[in-house]
């Protein structure tokens, strides 16, 4: 069975988590071995990084932010996304190195460049198989998300922000068509799986044999 | 009055935080508006990542470690070091990017010169006027701080990691001597103390003028 690696990625309330659950539960019901992860939070240190990010007020600078993705993601590609691979497992990640590359580099002070640099040193070059981006209005998403004084730091932000960050990922994903996919999510969850099937050739209903990216 | 920003360094137990306040006094009592700080953990959020660092037992790859400094000093230096030198004050650092060059740079795996690359990210170009290693045998000195199971998770690192570390700042200091003192710290506080007041101009019971570095 070939090694996967699927990121979902896309502004807040796009759908990732329910598109890498749904995913999960039909590569584990065709016999692949899946272990679902996300980003940032998914390691003990990860877990701390994530407060200092999200849920504390703090007024980070830009490249302190940056920094702490980077930290996490190191941990993360080391104790959890390396290892899975390594055991011929599937991976499914709720954001990963794109993430940062549109919210500190595109969409912040910190500039794409710079980003994926950093991105490669926190890496070390593993780059995702695939990666599926939930193209929606930030408005409608974070309305989905919740009350404003429910929202994280990032997710604070002004709606001129996180539509950059959407600008951004419809960027990256223009340059990448190899291993990039935009699904408009609006589509009910349902039909944005099946696409996301189709795209690992396991679509169709009466098909359930072996399939590539 | 010349804006200062000077920085100690040396293995554990050294007496770095001795030293800071020797000057931090003398400076004061000169009329000097003194501000002094550290690495890791000045900020709110440095503070955190101290913890992560220093206080919890989590693997942390060198690459993790190297970015979390990186976004500890970051926001150090936005948020003390940067603004004390902008409003005219003296910033007296227990520890700063040197550190980062011999601990992860020299003495591990992330190699000098990326750690110096990360550092001018972190710092944005903003380098001490001088650096003061105190040299010392890593054995004194973390017999000096104490019994093993008080360490924190970089003491506790094999006595050769520290020589290491040791050598890495003779080495870096033998390249740049115009922007570093080394002093042996066998000897008593009182002489270090005369010794760094002497390289910064500051020299002599009677002297007590304007001096530069």
């Amino acid at each position: 069975m070939k090694t996967r690696f699927v990121v979902f990625e896309g502004v807040e309330g796009s759908g990732k988590s329910t598109q890498v659950q749904m995913l999960a539960a039909t590569l584990a019901a065709r016999g692949e071995d899946v272990v679902t992860t996300f980003e940032p939070g998914a390691t003990k240190s990860g877990a701390v990084i994530r407060e200092l990010l999200l849920d504390m007020p703090l007024s980070l600078t830009p490249m302190t932010e940056m920094f702490l993705f980077c930290a996490d993601r190191t941990q993360h590609v080391h104790e959890v996304v390396r290892p899975a691979l390594d055991a011929g497992k599937t991976v499914l990640s709720d954001r990963y190195e794109l993430s940062t590359v549109v919210y500190q580099g595109y969409a912040s002070a910190v500039g794409v460049d710079l980003a994926e640099r950093l991105n490669d040193l926190a890496t070390g070059g593993l780059h995702p198989d695939l990666t599926v981006v939930l193209d929606l209005d930030p408005a409608v998403g974070l309305n989905r998300n919740g009350a404003h004084e429910r929202r994280d730091q990032i997710e604070r932000r002004t709606l001129e922000f996180h539509q950059r960050v959407r600008r951004g990922f419809l960027w990256w994903a223009e340059r990448h068509p190899e291993t990039c996919l935009v699904l408009d999510a609006l589509q009910p969850p349902e039909v944005l799986h099946e696409q996301v099937l189709q795209r690992l050739g396991l679509g169709g209903a009466e098909e359930a044999g072996e399939g590539g990216l």
